[in-house]
């Protein structure tokens, strides 16, 4: 378990007529910042998105981010990243001098963590046209005994969960279910930045052999940062929303929710879920 | 149910050795962009926030979040909310053209509704100061046996997450307990914005005699929004994260969690929860 996703909380417990103090723990959540200087530009910092996160990974949370926004394609296309100022929730990317980087459509864009900037567009098209999304090629299939057992795979590696109860997580999978990685955070897209960055970072992208289980529902933007990363399946235990169906459905992607109690509902491009002889 | 909040969508259903296609309801999720004017400004709206949300109560969305924003202070302030454009995600403001509004004070917190724009700052007396938190000084107290039975009320009227399982929750109760609103939402913040909004259209601000119940975690923005509207107590169903603490008890607020299974944990002023001859 990660030493700054966690912190101590005196609480009073109320419980069958009784009501004790006790010393508990809680999910730290903290804001951070990430600001852009390219090589070769004058001029201070551009601030281009603030989001709330549990500390930790905040290297690979950044490149993540800059991944599935586009910003950037290789880790390579960045010099370095760093913390800034005393508090731990300033990060520094310096992006190469040949990188593409427009300040102003991120003030457009600004708000990409909780949203896409989408805004009056209905058409899936034109949404999947303006963020990165990879069109899944993948073939391969995945037998249904195998995404039976992850959720309890993922919980069984949530260190911070299970000392809070109060983490999202996000964990890679290979199509035996053996569990590649997995990232815990107060916020779900945060997570997976965490994961898409740690593999951007090891040139493991994109990522056409696993599957991604979510701890918890499958919106829109998770969707979409599994799309860019060229994820062919995700799997929520959660609910999906109707933008995320959408999304799955033209970007070729699998998409399994509700997959707890022994079941599960396929939403999208059920051809990679193997029922052998079920069917 | 609101007829906007929920739509159809064809499945395949997997479970105990079966594979059924089924039709099913999810989630909507759309983006909502809010555009603010006011009045003899010339010029363009100016849009603030974009937010992935559940269509339906946009108008009461939006004014809660400028509410929580600090932007306006009471309904009269507002001339007119109205939707523009024709995908009926685009909602503008008119203000009035008294109201301070400073675009340029947007841009820093423009991604508000995922986070605070608090970047490096790790006081909580900074933090207090720079978003909406009414320090909360109600004595009244609630008995643990209300408390107990919120989440089967709050659950028992959850339309729409009854026909797809993911929309998150908020209700406002009294403190016997009756159910005096509640609104759903694919994002947590959105729905207690329609809430605080609709509150705030009622001239019913602040919410000093009530409840909040959150069907899942208190984080720090969630709490804000509470202290924002004046709410004495809230309690989640869900964990709460550090900041949430730290905020509630610096506002003066009651915060609980975990409450379900016939328990909860009190992390901030339970002077409010009376356990009577328990204690």
């Amino acid at each position: 378990m990660d030493a700054l996703a966690t912190q101590p909380v005196s609480i009073e417990k109320v419980s069958a007529g009784a009501r004790l103090r006790q010393d508990d723990r809680v999910a730290v959540e903290e804001p951070l910042e990430i600001r852009i200087r390219r090589a070769g530009d004058e001029g201070a910092d551009q601030p281009i998105s603030v989001t709330m996160r549990t500390p930790g990974h905040d290297a690979e949370l950044v490149l993540g981010f800059l991944y599935s926004e586009g910003v950037i394609s290789d880790w390579r296309e960045v010099r370095r990243v760093r913390h800034c100022g005393a508090s731990g929730n300033v990060v520094r990317v310096d992006l190469r001098a040949d990188v593409r980087f427009d300040p102003a459509r991120f003030e457009r864009h600004f708000c990409i963590t909780s949203s896409c900037g989408l805004c009056g567009k209905t058409s899936t098209g034109t949404i999947t046209s303006q963020v990165r999304v990879r069109r899944v090629e993948a073939t391969w299939r995945v037998d249904v005994p195998v995404l039976h057992e992850l959720p309890a795979r993922l919980r069984a590696a949530q260190g911070a969960f299970a000392a809070t109860g109060g983490l999202h997580a996000v964990g890679l999978f290979d199509r035996t279910g053996h569990l590649g990685a997995i990232y815990e955070d107060v916020g779900r897209h945060n997570a997976l930045d965490k994961l898409v960055g740690a593999r951007l970072a090891a040139d493991a992208l994109p990522l056409a052999d696993s599957l991604l289980l979510l701890s918890g529902r499958a919106s829109f933007e998770l969707v979409q940062k599994a799309a860019a990363a060229g994820v062919p399946l995700v799997a929520a235990i959660g609910a999906p929303s109707s933008l995320a169906v959408d999304l799955a459905r033209d970007a070729g992607m699998t998409l399994v929710a509700f997959l707890r109690d022994g079941a599960f509902n396929v939403y999208a491009h059920g051809e990679r879920v193997c029922t052998g002889a079920m069917v």
